[in-house]
């Protein structure tokens, strides 16, 4: 276990110094008034690091937050729930466009300056006026207590706010790191449906600071699965303001490393926040692969089970199936041996030699009854090994989608 | 259209002359005594082709019959349900081989001329002396009447049992095609969990019917998916004993290509039954993927599409939600233009230009309440496309597979 230089402490995207937010209602959202609009804002000049979906139908505000990102830093973040703007055609490129149009005369940005997100159903026109008209009023709530106004405004199916911060000792200083996040179905690594925004008061110059966030994203955005649907709209951004007096972080110095697992830690725990909120899941699974050829296999074999509609029905019954693992262990197309795999259950081994490990079954039956399970499977074939959050799959994830 | 040479006529696995089969109980079926034993024999030499699952796991029986077929052309089928004998290490082979030799005494065979078959729960130990006890009974039971038992025994979650056969002119005579299949969850192309054994009387060299073989289930049983998820044990089965007195057929004649539009039909049909009879399913859909760049884009878009979860949940609910199956379509990874895609439900146009066509939802609403629905994905970038059946997942899905 690494030593840990940081402590967790209140708030969100508020928490680093000089961050502002606020979240409104302007009517979105079909099902009445609820928290649909987001603003995040930093008073002081920032570097900015963002990564996006890598679904080749990307929504017009990623598409737009995108070319934005190469032309300036982000100074604003603007977001909407209860729509994604996403398969809009040229409208909805010219209502992302407006939005930070909106935002950047109101702060008196530039517009690339200004990120937008969206998230919601795709396919339905951005009722961008309802957006224009509700900005002002965005821009005069801004406050340095804004940031879990900010975290409800961004829910869709997400049954509560998401936040988290910690604070790092550097030297005689300090920096603060915090952050809200969103997602509840259409999850799947590689960026999960999901927005996340970060905001830390270091300063970091944005070549380091886009390291530091791809990184951290890798180990836990990229490491959560709830359906295997990757969506149009995943953003995840950070920003650097450097309104701490700690000094300037640089790579490869102890003061990165300290960052970067500050950062980790905060978006880990966000990430771990929205798996254990996926959409009417009752577990949770940490599925270690280990013993791998390679790193990719491993990590197609995790992704095989994880995604399994099978091996997630039978979790959800807590039913110790294990030979719905092997199964798919099989089909994901990763280098194995059946007689050379071992599968763990919590403790117990189910699995050795590619068979059952003789374990009683009620023992196994009452590890999987568990809300949290941690399952290892060991192909006994090599080094490389990855891990992935995911859940089971019920019949209530199955009604939450069935229905418009 | 082509014309069509063949018409269809009762049985299954016995209607082609010179086949027996029957089926019955040996006790393997833990909800009470069902039949889960079944005999396919040809009175008659036989040439043969099958395919098997290309998991790499691999049921224990899969592995003795791919290795009979090495040695032998096949004259007798066993097949049990009940118990997949996979994952069940050294004692599942020599229970697989045990079984074999059995029939092979019973019936004055080599050992190598019986194919083995199971299906059922994987990783339970194959209790190998029912069947051992029963194949004497099972060989008196043998009849040219006995096809519609083996459908029978061949069940597992399957509500009904499936068989198919066709007769085919072939000049003054007439040739057989026939088959029973069974298969109702762990469906995915690429072979099902599924058994399909199909009988002719035609003759044919057995490179010949490899070739037929090899196109009708590319054709038919790699084009359904349920759940996505592929089985340890599919196998598909193809015998030819010669009992017609049409002439041989051969590649590259008429008849042959008469012989492989007839199997086609029976491989299709089977294929059809397996999907309709999905678990707990309310819908089954026809999904064409055209205009891909290229075949294999058009099948990776397909099963993308086809194995989405909140795909299927939207189905289930007849939602009309093309966002998800754009959604699906991006992360599929294949080229794509999303500005160029259209998607029609029915006959109705859904979308056109990657967004909202404008048709109004209530119609693309009713089409998509009936349980049999043709979609039409056109990814207007080249002329490749693939098509698949598949079905809705529902929350009777999920509780069917959440047990023990």
């Amino acid at each position: 276990m690494t030593k840990l230089f940081f402590t967790a402490i209140e708030g969100g995207v508020t928490a680093a110094r000089g961050f502002l937010a606020a979240g409104l209602s302007c009517g979105l959202k079909k099902k009445g008034p609820a928290p649909d609009l987001a603003l995040i804002y930093s008073e002081n000049p920032t570097t900015s690091a963002a990564t996006f979906t890598t679904n080749k139908v990307k929504a017009a505000p990623v598409r737009v937050s995108m070319a934005h990102m190469r032309l300036s830093s982000g100074r604003a973040i603007i977001a909407n729930s209860g729509n994604a703007n996403a398969c809009t055609g040229p409208a909805g490129m010219e209502h992302a466009r407006a939005t930070a149009a909106a935002v950047a005369a109101a702060l008196k940005l530039r517009r690339s300056e200004v990120l937008v997100c969206s998230t919601g159903r795709i396919g339905v026109p951005l009722p961008v006026e309802k957006i224009e008209d509700a900005i002002p009023q965005l821009v005069k709530d801004l406050s340095t207590e804004g940031g879990a106004d900010a975290a409800l405004a961004i829910m869709t199916s997400d049954t509560v706010a998401k936040e988290f911060a910690v604070e790092l000792k550097l030297g005689r200083h300090t920096i603060r790191i915090g952050g809200i996040a969103k997602g509840a179905g259409m999850i799947d690594p590689n960026m999960a449906t999901m927005l996340s925004f970060i905001t830390t008061d270091a300063s970091i110059g944005s070549r380091d600071l886009k390291k530091a966030l791809s990184e951290a994203v890798d180990q836990s955005f990229n490491r959560i699965t709830v359906d295997g649907d990757m969506s149009t709209n995943d953003t995840v951004i950070c920003l650097a303001n450097g309104a701490s007096p700690a000094p300037r972080i640089e790579a490869g110095t102890d003061g990165f490393a300290r960052f970067q697992s500050a950062l980790n830690a905060v978006t880990r725990e966000l990430a771990l926040k929205i798996v254990n909120d996926g959409e009417s899941i009752t577990k949770v699974i940490e599925l270690d692969v280990v013993g791998a050829a390679t790193y990719e296999d491993a990590r197609k074999a995790a992704r095989a089970i994880a995604n399994s509609i099978l091996v997630k029905c039978a979790w959800h019954g807590g039913d110790p199936n294990w030979g719905r693992i092997m199964d798919a262990l099989g089909y994901s197309g990763v280098r194995m041996k059946e007689e050379l795999v071992e599968i763990h259950y919590g403790g117990q081994v189910a699995v050795r030699g590619g068979t059952a490990a003789g374990t009683p079954v009620e023992i196994l039956r009452r590890t999987m009854k568990e809300r949290n399970i941690r399952i290892v499977v060991n192909l006994n074939i090599g080094r490389a090994d990855y891990s992935i959050f995911t859940t089971d799959l019920t019949p209530g994830y199955v009604r939450y989608n069935m229905g418009e």
